[in-house]
């Protein structure tokens, strides 16, 4: 890797793409020095936004393709239709090292199962998994895997979870000794499942052993209790999902609540930078980015609902791994 | 059942207990007619308080009992060791047909080890569960199942589970029709793990199949796509405990805005009626009182951390079960 990172970009994924992908990695080119990006998308509809955006085509790369995944397509025809879907190349480009990263709003079980294919798991790794930071109460950031690319996960599965999260927290939170827990249904020892038990005593057993806090429970992924949160992809899909459909319905409670009447209008004028704040801090577009993490090689989705501020964060969550060697952490990790 | 509905209470369980659930009481007894408490206890505590409301016990029955479930004991301690206990004479109360319902904010494990133990599951029922109703946004409420009883769960249960709900959101609802959603982390049939796809076939081929709305995601939840939504306990105990986590952060996020500065806190003052109604509508006090469904008796599991208030919603909450018949609604829709 040069000091340059090359950032290998699906231009076609994305409810809005390739507008938001376009703009976002504008945003990124604006915010970030010694980036590249290559870019992967139809020309036709590409090209037009890209044209206006002149100082970013300059100083990147373009490849045609009008083979696209689409957001309903099963993992297994995207694996047979997308040889040359604009997914595809951009990972089949971090594949052959001409890019550091690739980027992708696109479908998230395509995504996985074409990076599987292509750029295999790194060693020692059983299951690959979907792993980002989510808001918490510390703001510091809770780091929560598998976030649904794994369906059931064995206890080996689990305690691989734990290794690579620590990883990922150290760069993604940016601090020394994170804190992993295992997320459970109580914090004594005989509660949960198997898979839950067993890959507690594998991480008690481990070099991680000091690291790890112990079970936690579905309000400490918010309260920040530990930095690193461990489960199967299905409640981590779901808890994610929770999270964010009670923080709508709460901002959206909220703000009924302010238009009720002349007073409550006055209230909400008067508070509306501190209110501006809170609504910051858990803005989900400046927490995107979700890293498929223990391939060879980096990936990382973008939210498909996004839009060019969220696409932008998620770009540079890529840059922040390639430049912090997450793939190298983690091998280092696993060997330890 | 005459139209007296008799509630049994064990006056032990919760962190402030006695106390919140003699004024819980003594508040489920203004508001309601027609019914009269059972309360067991140690009576050095709870005499005296019992004392300050001569009417509440006027009316109602006291039982002695120094032996106590702990908030940590095992359920196979608490079945071992409370055969005296005031858990086990509250339920042992329904099972002798003294009581209509038992109402305890004590240790959740050991409250269905005793009730199963004690009441038996209904016919058709393979486990009993814990449902409760959980705020959404369209301010009607959502049906929960399990909520923790369960760590695993197969097809057969899940499909018993969907039964039960449906019974029970007609009644916490108030609805005729409910629709019934499975959880899952995709709305797509190739979702999931076994039991969640053989649960949805199973609904989908019974008396229920125009009720089976489909799979659901966990912000579905709270956006009340459906009015029961089914899950195994481990899930569902993740998911609602997700949902504090989060209704919390976010209200101290916003707490702490609007103490930010002068502009902000008058904000807040004016605004502080909307804001109330807000809270109200969140307030868990009021969603206090889950059932554990599925049992030849009615028992209702008060939240240990809740105040009076919550208590008193938990027996409003009782009360409403056995004068709808909860079970008879179960076992008919078991026949159909």
């Amino acid at each position: 890797m040069s000091d340059i990172v090359r950032i290998a970009i699906d231009c076609m994924g994305g409810d809005d793409a390739p507008n938001i992908v376009i703009k976002g990695a504008m945003l990124a080119y604006e915010q970030n020095k010694n980036i590249e990006f290559i870019f992967f998308g139809n020309s036709e509809i590409v090209s037009p936004i890209l044209d206006k955006f002149p100082k970013l085509k300059n100083n990147s790369k373009f490849f045609h393709s009008s083979d696209v995944i689409l957001a309903d397509d099963k993992p297994s025809i995207a694996l047979r239709k997308g040889k040359n879907s604009t997914m595809r190349l951009a990972i089949d480009c971090v594949k052959d090292g001409k890019a550091d990263v690739a980027v992708s709003a696109g479908n998230t079980g395509a995504l996985m199962a074409i990076s599987k294919i292509v750029l295999r798991p790194l060693p020692s790794i059983d299951r690959p998994a979907i792993v980002t930071s989510i808001p918490n109460e510390k703001n510091s950031g809770t780091v929560l895997l598998d976030m649904g690319a794994n369906v059931e996960c064995d206890s080996d599965v689990l305690f691989q979870f734990a290794v690579m999260g620590h990883a990922f927290a150290k760069i993604s939170l940016n601090i020394k000794n994170p804190k992993i827990g295992i997320l459970n249904i109580g914090s004594e020892d005989l509660k949960g499942n198997d898979a839950v038990k067993n890959a507690a005593i594998l991480l008690k057993e481990s070099d991680l052993a000091d690291a790890f806090y112990g079970y936690v429970e579905g309000n400490d992924i918010t309260k920040g209790t530990v930095d690193v949160v461990v489960t199967d992809g299905f409640t981590g899909n779901i808890s994610l999902k929770v999270i964010e459909g009670t923080a709508k319905m709460i901002t959206n409670v909220i703000k009924k609540s302010f238009s009720r009447n002349i007073l409550s209008k006055l209230g909400y004028l008067f508070a509306s930078k501190s209110f501006a704040i809170a609504k910051n801090m858990m803005d989900p577009r400046l927490h995107n980015g979700a890293m498929l993490i223990g391939l060879n090689g980096v990936v990382v989705k973008s939210h498909g609902g996004t839009d060019e501020i969220g696409f932008c964060n998620a770009i540079n969550v890529a840059i922040s791994l390639v430049r912090n060697k997450i793939n190298d952490k983690i091998i280092n990790e696993l060997k330890e």
